[in-house]
């Protein structure tokens, strides 16, 4: 049911059904490394290009998450994916194997909630039974298409994100499960005037808090209700700027958030400000959040998804990069 | 009402609330062009760069429909849309302007009916009060992202299409108007084996067979129930062709079959086979097939966005090209 402006309340049993995360090599020798269920020890993943590979995260995790859940991939209403990569090749190389029904978006790194969102949307509603959210991002197809050819090795600040090279699916259903899906958020584009394609965290941040303030406000709640307030990714440049920000609209995060892009790499990993990219958020929601929910070790969190639009050539033409940001709330169920 | 595998009945009063047109120089010259609410005698629009056209071209057909359905922009429960630029930027750029809660979607051309299926979903299932559908293609930031560089002027085949400069924009609620929306089918993705960026009609063919097969059977229906089946956009290579296997499958389509590409130019017009682009199949169902339902001259009429997922990236790594096709069944309401 549509609350306020921007979101809605999923009073009629939504629950995570299932998920299952697929990651690379880097990923794989980071904190979070054994809440993942496939762990790829090189780049290509068994592939011929990059594309290739990240094509092969997302087809390995949509494999593991039906097994997982016991379905078969004709019990799948609906699916709701896609990528980094223009046009979300990957995405669509995966799909066509299938003959899910399939609903193709695009929000760069905001896809993961974005598509959880929809899913959660359309079972609620009894639009779908079964609904699939599937997102990806792999390092090296996304270096070369937004910054610059991946074996140039210019030197990088400190700003900079490393995308996260994985793909993270989730099953939503009405069937109960231990993770309930309570309430959800969709974004309107913000544009904080930031050009800089290596400082994405910044550009980010006043989405996230707008989306993130709306939420409460439609839901009539406060900080307080969340144990994790969790963004993906903000990093080490965005967090504080988001908890600035949201302090001054009279909300103090700071005890409750946290940034997937901070948690997925240790800090002797070599990934400057943090991971980015939309399987970061995938992968630590559908990996690592949802065990911490499943043994009750977090009661309710609200993933915040964030995306920074941004395309190499507008920036040519000096344009600024616009921003959003989609929230899913999940908790941990009676 | 999810009904079949792949489709919705709107039993719950969904209507076309308006629409909106805007469109370039050459469709502006074309057959169709007194159907079109703004026309753009250059094709810049006014702007600095084609991509910035692009986003004109919505913006000025988002301002009208507004305008038109005399409602305000805070009224817009939600919005769908795209385009064929990377990361959809055009489209991001226009919506920056807003604080219209947004969904990016992704489908190539097929991005226009899967932008009204969304919309009709959500207003069918009380998710929206009243959902935006927009969408947008320009000829030449089209050509040089997925071709070749718009200046370069090779010749092209028999077989090429011709990127539609425009946008077309609908608005879907309850209220009670001259288009009701009847029932939506949501495409799954085919691949035919075809890697000719210059034949997209034939690569496209299957997949609109696929949906349309599967529309008839989800919703008990036979062709002879429409006035109109309206390809977007097969043009004259791809339209023989999903006749042919149409016919193959029991379903004899060629008596109900049109296509926006043909439509949309005249045949001394130069765009080869006949127009596509995501604008394409949006201009003339929300100008030309809008009219005609208004005034009754069609009762029954399915469009069939058809979307050629091409990455020259991946098609340079002798990949071929997936499709997809998204369909929306309009009637004239009583």
């Amino acid at each position: 049911m549509k609350v306020g402006s921007q979101s809605w309340k999923f009073n009629n049993n939504v629950y995570l059904l299932e998920t299952a995360t697929a990651v690379g090599p880097l990923e794989s020798q980071g904190p979070l490394k054994d809440d993942f269920d496939i762990l790829y020890d090189e780049p290509y993943c068994g592939q011929k290009s990059w594309e290739q590979a990240e094509s092969q995260l997302m087809r390995s995790a949509i494999q593991k998450v039906i097994n997982k859940a016991k379905i078969k991939e004709s019990d799948i209403s609906v699916s709701f994916a896609g990528d980094l990569v223009n046009q979300i090749v990957p995405t669509h190389y995966v799909f066509r194997e299938t003959n899910i029904p399939f609903f193709g978006i695009y929000g760069a790194c905001s896809t993961s909630m974005e598509s959880l969102l929809l899913s959660s949307i359309f079972v609620d509603s009894d639009n779908a039974k079964i609904a699939l959210a599937a997102t990806s991002s792999h390092n090296s197809s996304a270096e070369r298409q937004y910054r610059n050819p991946t074996e140039y090795g210019g030197p990088k600040p400190d700003t900079a994100q490393y995308t996260v090279t994985g793909s993270g699916v989730a099953l939503v259903s009405h069937k109960k499960t231990k993770i309930r899906i309570e309430s959800g958020t969709v974004g309107i584009i913000v544009d904080a005037a930031q050009n800089d394609a290596n400082d994405m965290g910044s550009a980010m941040a006043p989405a996230a808090a707008q989306t993130i303030k709306q939420h409460f406000q439609d839901l009539g709640l406060d900080p307080s209700y969340y144990d994790l307030i969790l963004t993906g990714d903000l990093a080490t440049c965005g967090s504080p700027i988001l908890i600035d920000i949201l302090k001054g609209e009279g909300y103090d995060i700071s005890q409750q958030h946290n940034d997937c892009g901070k948690l997925i790499f240790s800090d002797d990993q070599p990934v400057f400000a943090g991971g980015s990219g939309c399987g970061c958020c995938a992968v630590v929601t559908y990996g690592h959040i949802k065990k911490l929910l499943e043994e009750k070790k977090l009661k309710h969190v609200l993933v915040v998804a964030t995306g920074a639009l941004l395309n190499p050539i507008i920036l040519q033409q000096k344009e600024t990069i616009p921003c959003i940001a989609h929230a899913v709330a999940l908790c941990a169920a009676d």
